[in-house]
């Protein structure tokens, strides 16, 4: 046996009865007196057990189990029985609780003998959260918030500290926890509530420091809710903070479009109305209050349960959620007004269907146009943690892009314009029901077939006229304008250049002509939905700029084609990774290196939300991506026309090239294209961005 | 010369021409090269100069001059031109500000030879505060809260750094403030104000760590305001943060007085009406708002430039004040919510009439009947600090009782009840305009003359009727009626039991009989003011509860006479100690060594707001002393029973008798009062006590 092991105490007869205690899944491992308590061996060698209830025999949360049998590596025969049998703290636990046959609450159970003992995930304090579909990065739990039972004894004529050093010294005595504050809200609770109580509390405890929130009576279940503030949109997703699983979701419009659908329609808004942040400033407060209500109600959970929350957005919402007027971000050189991460109380915020003593932690944002919503991201998908050159995308009105790896970070923004939510599109509309959302053309016919929003139907299966009846087709969002497009490329409907090429197809019933100019029919009726050549070029724009941004990252790396591509946001798990590339709107890339990260910035909230250490590794990162400015940059413009062609007029697509046939067509038609070259309509680049 | 003396760096030649530099009165010398500027100089030596602007010559706040001479100590000879001639800078400041004949700014002028350099005291940082009349402490500056000037490089395309940022890092580098945090409600205020000011602000920073408010351009004027929280008046004082000087004071009746007079009344008030300690918090707080107010109207003072707050107060004014229940504090084991200094924000406690950044600093409480104030007592007189044995007195209601030295501090309260405010009094009431405060009685014809409160005159004196004509003679106040016992005690009118000896004198025309009992006369009319059997035994018994609370304090520490006794509070001030003494209120003492220390809480508020390391000395101190429960110890009850007797039953007064010739018929009549002896109503000892 290793004579290095640690051993500590001797037992009651003064005579040292060692046994060895060896923990699973750690491998920690030590001698103990016989009669030491399985939690405080564990303790000792820095095994990872929770306890909410300090040995208490109430909270159940340190129980573990015995492992039989020869254990060679160890040099011990593990049996149940080297425990002691059932503590009558273990029979009542067992009788108000249950305990399961095996299980042992590690705080009551003594060593008797050698023993291998397991503690299951579920009773280890910094468990793995369990990944969504979607999500690429393990995270354990490590709560900013924790729970902290304790038993005061009553005040007497001999002992008459106050209520606050009698609770403090309690939580220090028992936990630890030395240098603690108490909110200054809780002290006119804390007379009552603790008489109340009978002297017994739950404390929650903010990084070890901040005592905010009590409960009477030993409290075992609290909330955090991980928030992700967009522009059209805010998701909440209420966590469990205990497993980290999610209990409930909920979105809502965000109520600020009363005031603009786009964000800079609301800065401007702010901007000739005066007094108005206050008004765009608590209408989200009140839909992320809301949103609280909401995914409480659904969980079955008490507002008052919800201890933690964070919060992601893109750099306006960030701001207009603080009540910092947005101006600034407006116009060049669109400076933020903060970009550390901010924590506010509930209280200031407005939310009342929350705890009080919740501290909302905003992510830090990155640079003008690259928000806490991105840094969001970037905790997801962890760019930094690894060797692979990473390329993420989030597309909205502006496109956040950040390349590198674990040496270097960059991140732009890229003026894209709303014609990817389908804005500035003939007939172009949000994503809602009877949009068309994904569109096939047959390489022969040119017959289009598409989907809307609301049927899994294609507009060519039986039943679909039917099964949309009631709402039509009523237009066509960005995710389907991106497919026509390309779709409308690869058959060469669409030259190299974006021109529309009607003459090559006389008599094709889906192209009309207006004077020079040519559209294509995608469906039928009046008005029906064409697209347009205006609406090619307004998504050629939109491309150029984003392909431009990535561009100038790739080159600042010298990075040809990145080892991965991700997209994120919403809008990147509705379009076609494929159907993106064929416009040119990510660079080349093996297919299967690209995915789609859905509300990455939400799970980003939700990692931020979960392990403390998240926020100190998101906060220093920060500090470190390199800002790159496109606006400022001479080479920007020129890569921005050059990525007008389809997929781009320079940068070969090899990877694309193996996976869709580009039309052999596309070079001859490129001298066809001569004028637009000429006049690519630079002026209508968007230089004003938000 | 001294070869050890420190020195740095080498002029632009590279050839050291090193020059001494020697600053006074810290007598801190270096040797440094040619054109170094003196305030780096005295930054590199430690010498401690004063500076808002980092050295932009637009405070002026770091001005020295050179001593002219040979100083033969340092083996130079200090001449004005061995500094530089005048700089442009000093020239600025001199037009704009005026710069007195030989006065420099010492972060423009340069060493040019060797020099004496003489630091005013208002040129450095941690002056001395200018002590005021009765306090006995002194104090030197060293504000929490800092005014820092920056001039911050506006943003472009090239530097896109946030607002905040931006000014964290001008703060860091300027002024070293590395671990800054920013007050979330500031964020809101900062892109408008940044700009407005054309990047020029100042910063106010709370314990180097904290960025509490700011102002565009350069501001060097801000204010704190201690405030003392009375059950009866509130008083506040208005100082100058950088001269330590009152600019203004004002007091307020306490406006919870409608809610009961004395504290007692008023946690009955809370306990029987719900919801109504939210309507004595808010009446408290907005008192103390008022009181802001008029001391900036006052001082002609902006509220915003009110910049820190102290306070003090009794326990149950202190939980008032923040929002706390003070039930608990109203009976046994009285115990405080929170003792430990607590610093709430100025917007939590709904005070609008200073700087929204103002983080308002309670001192601690001791014990659950010795409060903040009398913390701030001990702040003030600081016995913690001496060898000298001190008794610390302040009475009230209750008496708070502070007994010893740099060795042990013990406290202890005693329930005298309000008989020396004037209450349970016959023709007793508050110091208000017509009560007498002085009383003074002929030992031969036992004639009493009296002053009364709007008058200096005596009662005796020609003019007092028509001067008093106005209120005429209302009552009898507290410092009165403790001078008319005493007077008739010396005169032998009271026994040294407390009886008033009717028989003794008889045809006197100031006594009254009706039936076995007397009383004294003191003015004339209808009904007049009467000294009555019923009102000696009150203060018999409000001054034996003082005096066994003393002497168990005394007997703990085997004191007998201690150094010095300190009457603390308004009530102490219109006292007069002799009268006090003879009463036996207080232990025997030399007279010289009796003092009236005034407001000592309200000196103590002052000292913590103007000096940070005094808050962590008395949150210190207060862990340290030892609380003393009267109502606990078996020694009081048979103390208190003693001390009924004028001076007192058991310990002598050598002091007192050299000072004042005690009656002989003391002990005669001693045995007259056998039956008060036997029961000297111990039931009136007001159990119940607040």
């Amino acid at each position: 046996m290793d004579e290095t092991l640690p051993r500590t105490g001797t037992n009651e007869s003064g005579v040292s009865q060692d046994v060895l205690a060896v923990f699973l899944p750690s491998g920690k491992r030590g001698r103990f007196p016989v009669g030491t308590k399985v939690l405080a061996a564990a303790r000792q060698l820095g095994v990872d057990i929770d306890s909410i209830c300090a040995g208490r025999g109430i909270c159940g949360r340190c129980q573990v189990s015995v492992s039989s049998g020869e254990f060679q590596k160890f040099g011990i025969h593990s049996r149940p029985e080297n425990l002691c049998a059932r503590t009558a703290l273990e029979k009542r636990y067992a009788e108000l609780r249950s305990l399961a046959k095996g299980r042992r609450l590690s705080c009551s159970a003594q060593l008797t003998g050698d023993a291998v003992i397991d503690v299951p995930a579920e009773s280890q304090l910094h468990k793995q959260i369990v990944r969504k579909k979607a999500e690429s990065r393990n995270v354990e739990i490590d709560r900013v918030v924790r729970l902290h039972y304790v038993e005061l004894p009553p005040p007497g004529l001999s002992d008459q500290r106050s209520d606050v050093a009698r609770l403090k010294q309690a939580l220090a005595a028992e936990w630890g926890l030395d240098e603690l504050t108490v909110a200054q809200r809780l002290l006119a609770e804390l007379p009552l509530l603790l008489r109340r109580a009978e002297w017994r509390v739950t404390a929650a405890v903010r990084n070890g420091s901040e005592l905010v929130a009590l409960w009477p009576g030993f409290h075992d279940r609290v909330f955090g809710l991980a928030v992700d503030i967009g522009t059209t949109t805010i998701a909440a997703h209420l966590n469990d903070l205990e497993t980290g699983e999610v209990v409930a979701a909920a979105g809502v419009m965000n109520p600020q479009i009363r005031y603009g659908e786009d964000l800079i329609s609301r800065v401007s808004f702010i901007q000739q109305n005066s007094g108005s942040l206050e008004n765009l400033s608590a209408a989200v407060r009140r839909a992320v209050d809301g949103l609280a209500r909401e995914t409480a109600a659904t969980a079955g959970v008490k507002g008052t349960d919800i201890i933690d929350m964070s919060v992601v957005g893109n750099p306006i919402m960030h701001h207009i959620f603080l009540g910092i007027d947005p101006l600034q971000l407006g116009s060049t050189p669109f400076p933020l007004v903060v970009d550390e991460a901010v924590t506010v109380p509930a209280g200031a915020l407005g939310l009342r269907s929350v705890n009080p003593g919740v501290q909302a932690y905003l992510l830090p944002c990155i640079a003008g146009h690259v928000g806490a919503d991105t840094a969001g991201v970037i905790l997801a998908e962890a760019p930094h943690r690894s060797d692979e050159m990473t390329l993420l995308i989030d597309v909205g009105t502006n496109a956040e892009i950040v390349l590198g790896n674990r040496e270097r970070l960059l991140a732009c923004s890229s003026p894209t314009g709303p014609a990817f939510e389908g804005a500035q599109i003939s007939c172009g509309q949000r994503a809602a029901l009877g949009a068309i959302e994904r569109v096939r053309i047959d390489p022969d016919t040119l017959a289009p077939r598409f989907r809307v929003i609301g049927s899994k139907l294609w507009s060519d299966d039986p039943g679909f006229a039917e099964a949309t009846a009631d709402f039509g087709v009523t237009g066509i969002c960005g995710s389907g304008i991106i497919e026509a497009v390309a779709e409308m490329f690869i058959t060469g409907i669409v030259s190299r250049m974006g021109l529309i090429d009607g003459e090559r197809f006389p008599g094709c019933d889906w192209l009309e002509r207006e004077g020079e100019v040519y559209s294509y029919r995608l469906s039928g009726g009046q008005p029906g939905v064409l697209i347009t050549q205006t609406d090619i070029r307004a998504i050629q724009l939109a491309k150029a700029a984003l392909y431009a941004g990535t561009r100038l990252l790739m080159d600042m790396l010298g990075v040809e084609t990145p080892d991965r591509i991700v997209l994120a946001g919403a809008f990147g798990s509705f379009i076609d990774p494929k159907h993106a590339m064929i416009l040119g709107m990510i660079p080349d890339c093996p297919a299967r290196r690209v995915r789609a990260a859905g509300n990455a910035a939400g799970t980003g909230a939700r990692i931020a939300l979960l392990n403390r250490a998240t926020r100190r590794e998101i906060e220093a990162l920060v500090q470190r991506i390199e800002k790159v400015e496109t606006a400022a940059d001479p080479d920007f413009q020129k890569s921005f026309v050059a990525a007008m062609a389809l997929p781009h007029a320079r940068h070969p697509f090899p990877h694309l090239a193996k996976w869709v046939p580009l039309p052999s067509s596309a070079r001859k038609h490129a001298r066809q294209d001569k004028a637009f070259q000429d006049n690519p309509h630079p002026a209508q680049h968007p230089k004003s961005r938000c």
